[in-house]
Formats: structure tokens, sequence, C-alpha cells
């Protein structure tokens, strides 16, 4: 008899698939703390499915934010900040630094300080969580059965140990290893590219001595930006805490990633890869934007954004983008805020806003224009668009190597790129057929697998709910130290144990020789000074 | 809205649930080689799930076997063998090895000689198997989609790689390292107990040098074991091959393990883990068991059975064994082929067969006496039932083990066992809830996934069939050789340039120390001799 899922109890399919179970998963409470920006969209997606699967949601914010808002799905908890207003939205409204043309050192210094305004208010919103005592309290007398995280901002993973609650991690990566440190998984430099490296895991000798020299600076750089929260956990929980410690708390690491965008590498069990779970709704496209692909004729559309950071760029900059989209027969939707390039062209549309999955999900789309932010980039590849990768800062690098080391896109630096680039960029990924083929199998591939990622984020995140964690998938690793670890102790006193039985066999060995030969040798000895 | 899988083309869940999908599956060729005994069993279950959803399926087997018998859901094809008739039955009709009271070296060696004995035939029968000019040419013409083998004897994956075809592998377990080698996992020796030490993951200092020290005996006995099979793979496919490049050419490997009969450890992307997938289908009892189990009264069963290898025991032993079993109030099941033992008390019943996983699911089991066999300890573990583990060879003594460390059964020595010693272990497991308060913990910790082994195994097997395999997958760790895995390389690179570097530092030192003082030196002494 065929066949069918099994009825493995609390199963998610048995659930999906029979309303009269929904009852059995009801009835819990979660905590999401999220990191702000498009981290948070796609977060939302979980809290919406697990709120309708009839738990309690509760989602914790700071007062300044610049997605997290109130939501028909969840209680939006916010708190009060000692951060500037004023100093929050500037923040945010400098996307012209990624355009800047200043020299290599300064861009970097820049960058670099900007990083460290980021964790700087993240630190401060932070303390203003934990000393918010009212809110603390309250916080401890609600018995949240679990909290969802993003752990690159690791105050909510501290929250969650103060909380006594299991963690639930929900992210792209942590730069420095601390992914692998937290879950204590194996992560050989020799062909896994490091963070920032632009390498892929086919690495020739100086990209892999580039992959190790990076460590050092990537762990510079993280210590400066978490030691504070480092020290905030170990005043809360009242012991020496490093910020392995408190990412090593995590229950279940829900990872946006998959095997078609990164390098199979070793993975730890408590690990879920769940890239991709942002482009599994599509939705029919609104009149305005059905209207403009049908319009686009046989040429079909390209599909333009640069992430929900930057909405406009430098006027130099656009126009050089604006005469290139004029150059290609498809019509161009370009996700523009800015005052329009004077030489914007016929065939190119700006728009404030798109509904980008929804459009690349579309068989007359032909080409997508993206800063290869994880997000969209997993939307090109959901949805088979061969991609022109613009990438800005963070991850986006890596993503667009990743794309283009798959032959399913073409990289341009948005710095140095004239005209003339990015038009032939966008007429190669449109006419030359080995890059839809490609990534149309890539597409195939993602898509090929027994539960989608969104269903599987959703099971673990009620599966760490209802087991009040998942210590059965914690590697006993957490419990050595390096040495240990490494069984450097082990080789140490085989070693010993190696050398003592030599010099004792050389011992011995001497000592028959001398009992042997040296009665001999001095027989002889005396033998030749007889005959003198 | 909620909440349901999304459509992800080709998924399980979606032919699973959706009839008319089936067809798209339909068409796939797949060639089974599997491994006899009970390794077949369960592998049978994932040739028939296939075979049901419209591929061909074609087991292909020697001659003389244990289980694998013409079916209806697969066609049989098998190969004449040189290997005598008479050998191959008395090899199976061997039990009383196991329970032979010899000395301790004596029983090593005898199991060493009749592991060789079995080494030595499995490599006859791939002989003939390869040599068989018209069977060999008759595989190639069949193009099959992907082959389904017990890389535990590498026949099935030898001839997958001269067949071109990619493979699914399908095991509990491969000695030596071999699984971490093939796949290219890390396997650190201070938490990942190796097989055969019954060390479990939390170890001391003395259980950590054991389980260094097992490595060296292990690897010897493989090379034994599997020499044969590299010389005859290299001489096939007409290149050098180890044993390692053999089984690397595994695209997906199906593992019979789950993280709560063995411990968490890295695992590569293409692991699946399928354990407990032979306890799904429960089925009725029948009259007969039926009856047994309802007299039995509020006191309940306890199944009892060896494993499919061993159906009687010496006379000794069962006598000491019927006594025990007389001493409790409940009905026990005792699968037993050999003379009955003359003090059999009334609440023992022998049977020639007892149907395992459909009696442990019954709410009245009570205990399950098991050799601790991966299958029974997984029926065991499924359901619930608490276990006395009596492990006879191969893994069961550390499937055994990890029961036992998690509190859900007791193990005895079936050699050195008093009848006293297995009355008190039934009594036990049986009388002190916490047995089956954390067997039941495991069990419904085992059952909570998102879909069920069975169909998690049929997936990938279907996956492999149609893409072709699963190179996306596999680590780019294969293609680095031992110094470049572990950047030896570069550190020495490294370590080369720190070292000139300082070299020459020291030597401008050096040269300016020289030049700065060198001249007041000589000026001083030129000063002293002009003084003088």
């Amino acid at each position: 008899m065929v066949t069918g899922l099994r009825p493995w109890p609390w199963s998610l399919v048995a659930l999906a698939f029979c309303a009269a179970c929904l009852g059995s998963a009801k009835g819990g409470k979660l905590l999401a703390i999220p990191m702000d920006g498009s981290h948070w969209l796609s977060m939302r997606e979980i809290v919406q499915e697990i709120s309708l699967r009839g738990h309690e949601t509760v989602v914790l914010a700071p007062e300044l934010s610049m997605h997290i808002r109130e939501g028909p799905f969840y209680t939006l908890k916010t708190f009060p900040v000692t951060f500037s207003k004023d100093q929050f939205h500037n923040m945010q409204e400098n996307p012209y630094l990624l355009f800047e043309t200043a020299p290599v050192l300064k861009r970097f210094f820049d960058m670099a300080g900007g990083m460290k305004d980021f964790a700087d208010m993240q630190f401060g919103f932070c303390s203003d969580l934990v000393s918010n005592k009212e809110l603390m309290k309250s916080l401890e007398q609600a018995h949240y059965d679990a909290v969802l995280t993003d752990p690159v901002v690791p105050c909510g993973a501290i929250m969650a140990q103060y909380l006594s609650v299991p963690a639930v991690y929900f992210f792209r990566g942590i730069p420095c290893d601390f992914t692998a440190e937290g879950t204590r998984c194996p992560d050989p430099s020799s062909y896994i590219p490091r963070m920032f490296t632009e390498n892929t895991d086919h690495m020739t000798f100086l990209q892999r001595v580039k992959n190790i020299l990076y460590t050092l600076p990537q762990s510079v750089a993280c210590h400066v930006f978490f030691s504070s929260f480092a020290r905030l956990a170990s005043e809360l929980l009242q012991r020496d805490m490093s910020i392995v410690d408190v990412l090593s708390h995590g229950s279940v690491w829900l990872m946006r990633s998959d095997f078609l965008l990164d390098y199979p590498r070793p993975i730890m069990p408590n690990t879920i890869f769940i890239g991709g779970m942002n482009c599994a709704n599509t939705k029919q496209l609104s009149q305005e934007f059905e209207a403009y692909v049908n319009a686009s004729g046989e040429h079909g559309v390209v599909v333009f954004s640069l992430g929900s950071m930057v909405s406009e760029i430098p006027m130099t900059k656009a126009m050089e983008i604006a005469e290139a989209l004029g150059t290609i027969p498809q019509t161009v939707l370009w996700r523009y805020t800015g005052k329009p390039p004077s030489n914007l062209a016929k065939n190119t549309k700006l728009v404030k806003w798109l509904p980008q999955n929804d459009l690349l999900a579309h068989p007359k789309t032909r080409a997508f224009i993206t800063h290869a932010g994880s997000h969209g980039t997993y939307e090109g590849l959901c949805n088979g668009v061969p991609m022109v990768l613009m990438p800005l800062f963070g991850d986006q690098m890596d993503n667009a190597k990743r794309m283009e080391s798959r032959g399913a896109g073409v990289i341009l630096n948005v710095l140095e790129m004239t005209s003339d680039d990015l038009s032939k960029a966008l007429k190669t990924v449109i006419n030359d057929k080995s890059y839809k083929e490609n990534i149309m199998r890539l597409s195939a591939l993602h898509k090929d697998r027994p539960i989608s990622p969104l269903d599987l984020a959703v099971f673990w995140v009620e599966f760490v709910m209802r087991n009040k964690g998942a210590p059965h998938l914690r590697a006993a690793a957490h419990d050595l130290n390096w040495i240990q670890y490494h069984s450097l102790d082990v080789i140490a006193f085989l070693l010993a144990i190696v050398l003592t039985v030599v010099l004792i066999a050389v011992k011995c060995l001497k000592f028959c020789f001398q009992k042997c030969f040296g009665k001999k040798e001095k027989a002889k000895k005396a033998t030749k000074s007889k005959s003198h």
C-alpha cells in the first residue's frame, strides 16, 4: 500500500492537513526579539505563521525602528530608548556613503565608523531594555516557551538566557566564525570561504592564504562589536560570559541559507537550513504592475532594486545607469525615490516600491538588477531570473560571488562601472542562454525538497516551544575546552608514554650493550695494555 | 492564510497528497544492490515504496542468500556464484559461537576469523558478479537512474561507478571512520565515540585515550576487509582506487541513525538521517498474538528476541534464561526455535517467529529483551518500550550503551549473566518508572519530526534519480588532498614569511647596531689604544 506521510505525532505535515489537530499545537507563548531592517521582514513571516497556529506571539522592539510596526498577528511591545531620534533617522538616510568615490582607506574607515555607530546604537537599545525594570519583570512573569531572535545582535540571545527560556536563532550569518563556534561546528578554512573574502569553495593557494588571513581583522572587528554585549551579559547573568557562551544557548539555529547559494560544508544537527523561505508566497500582480508587464511585449521586463536601504543614489551615477537601461529593448521597472535622471529612456519606469518577488515570478521577467542582499538573491534564485549583481556592503559581495561562480549572474562594481559595462552585463545575462539555463537548474534544485523552508522554520520553532529546547541535538563538544576538543591532552599523554618507553628501552639496550660488550672492550683494552 | 505545505514542485508532500502528480515521478529505473540479512529487510521497504511510485526496480543479488527473495514489487536478478552452498549454510548456522565461554583471546580470533570468512565470501560474490560478462553487459544497457546500495560491502558502490550511475547509500555505519572519510566529514575523537568502544559522547580522560587507540586496530581490520575490494575496483575501473575513492562516489548517504540513538556530531549536507524508518508501519496483531496479549492480564507482556541471526542458544544458557523469565508476573513471548528448556515456566511462550514491531507497539508490552541490533533498538525506541539489552556482536554493544546511557535500558553480558541478573534487570526496567519515562521521552522526540524517515528516504532516492545525483551537496573538500584540507601548506607558507621577516629584521637590526655602535666601539677602542 502506498504511501503518503506516516502519522508522526505533532508533525507539521499532520498539522497542515488535519484541521482538527490544530488545537494540539495551540497555546504556546513566543517572544520574538528581531533585528530591524530586512531581517525583520522575513522573521515576520514566521511570527505570522506561529500566531496563525494558535500561539500567543509578542514582538519586542525599541521604539525607534525602521520596519517593526504593529501587525494583526502579534502584540508589539516597544520600549523607550535614550538614543536620539534625529541621529537614528540620519543613520538610515545615508546611502550616498555607499556610492562615495573617496580613496579606499577613507571609505574603509567611514564604513567601519558606520558599523561602530550601528553597534553602539544596538548596544544602547539593549542597555535600555535590560535597565527597564518594569518591562523586564513583566517579561519574566509572562513565562514564554521560546525566544525567537536574530543573534547578529545578541540582545535577544542574552534575554533568552536571562529569562531561562530556550532560544531559536533566525539568521543569515554571524561574522568571525561565531556561527561555527556557537554550535561547535568544524569550519576548515581550506574550502569554506570566510565572510567578505569573495572566495568560492574552490580556492587557489593564494585565495586559501587570503581566507586564513581574513580571520584576524574579522576577529578584531567582532571584538569591538560584541565585547560590550559580553560585558552586559556577564553583569545581567552574574557570571563571566563570552559572546560565544551567550550564543551557545541557542537550541535551534534557523539559517537563511541553502547549498545552492552557499557551499556545502559540515553542519551541526541543530542547524536547520531555511534559505529561500522569503519567496514562498507569490501573489498576483496589482493592476499597475500587470499593465507594465503586459505592455512590455515580447521583450519582457527587467526588475531593478537596490534593496530596502537604498532607494536613491547620486545623480551622476543615476544618469549613467539610466543611459545603460535605455540601450536594452526590455521595459525596466526601477525602484527609485530620488529625482528622476534627465536622460531617463522611455523603456524605464521609476516606481517608489515594487512587488519584487511577485515580479520576479512573472514569466516575462528577463533579468534582475540587484544589490545582492540575501533576500533579493534568493528571490532571483527561486524564480529562476538571471542577475546583474551590484553588491554594496555586508554579505552582498559574497552572495554576488556565489551567483557568479555558478554562472547565474554578472557582478558589477557600482563605483567603477560605466554605462557601457551595465549595458553589456544586461545584454549578456538576457541573451546568453547559459545564464538562464544555470539559474533555472539552480531554481529547480532549490525547490526540490521534501518540505518548504517556511514550514520547516515553523516546525522547529514549535518543536522548541513544545519540547522546551532541543538538548538531544546539542553536541557534547560544548562541554569540552579547546585542549580537550582537539585531544591535545590525549596526544600529549600518548606521546609521553611512547617517549618513556623509548627512553627505558634505550637505557636497557645501553645497559645490556655495556654488560655484553663493555666486558669484552675492557678485556680487549686489558689485553692491549698487556701487549704494550 | 495558513498553513499547509507550499507547492514545491516534485516535493514528496505534493506527491503524497496529489494522486494526479504521481505520473511526474514515474518512469525511473532503480538498481538495488543490497547487503543480505536484516540490512536487506529494511532496504526492501524503500525498494517497495519506490516501485509503488511507478519506477522500475531491479534487485541484484547472488543466488546464495539468507533473506533476498522474489517479491511482488521488484524484479530480482540473481547471479551464479562459485561459493559452496554447504559452506554458506554452515556460516549462517553458527550462533553458538556467540555464546562460547572460551578465553577472550580465542573468542577474539574466532570472531576475527568469522569476519574474514564473511569478507572473503562477499568478495567472492562481487568477483563472480563483475566477471559475469553477460550480466554486466545487460546492466550497462539498462541505463539505470541510480544505484541503491549498502556500502558496508562496497560491491554496489563499485558497480555504480562502473555503470556511471549516481549512488545512494543506505547503511547503519561503516567501521574505521569510512563514513566520515567518504563524505569528508570532520570526526573529532574527543566526543564522537568510535565503533565498538562502548563509549558515550561524554568521556573521561581514559575513555578518550581508548577512543583514539581503537582507531589503529580498526584500521588494520578494515584494511584486511576492504583491500581486496579496492584492488577489484582498480582493475574494473582501470585507475588506482582506494576504498575511500570508491565510497566518495555516493551522492546521498541515507544513514539509519538519528540523534536519539546516536550522539549529535557534525554531519555533511548529503547525509540524511532515517533512523527508525523500519518501525513506521505498524499492523494489527494476528489472532494468535492478540490472544497471548489479551490473556496476559494487568501485568502485560515481555517481548524477547535475539534477532534474525540467532534463534536458538546453548541449553545451559537457555535454562538460565528460562528460570529468570519464570520469576516475573508478565507473559513472555520468546522467539526461539531450539529444543525447549525443561524448566520453562508457564508464563513463557516459545514462538518460531514474532511480529516484533507490532507487539512492541501494543500498549500492554512492558519490556523488550533484545540483542540490541539497530532495527530492534529503534523498534523499542519508537514504541517507547524499556529494554534489557544483551548485545552479541558488531554495533550491538554500542547501540546497547546508547540506550543505557539515556536511562532507557539495562545491559547484561549474555556470557556472564546469571539467572538472577536477568530477573533483576527485567524487574528493574518494568518496575522502576524512570525507564519507562525516559524511553517515552525519547520516543516522543524521535517521532517529533516534519517528515517520516521512510518518506525522507524515498524522497532522496527519487531526488538522485531525477537530478542525476546531488553534486550541489558534495563538499569541495573532496578535491583537496590531506595537506591542503588541513591548510598545512598555507600555514607553512605564512610561517616561512614570518620567519623570513624576522630574520631580515634581525639582520637589519644587527647591521644598524654595528653601524651605530660598532663605530663608537671602534672609536672607543681607538681612543683607548691612543691613551695607552
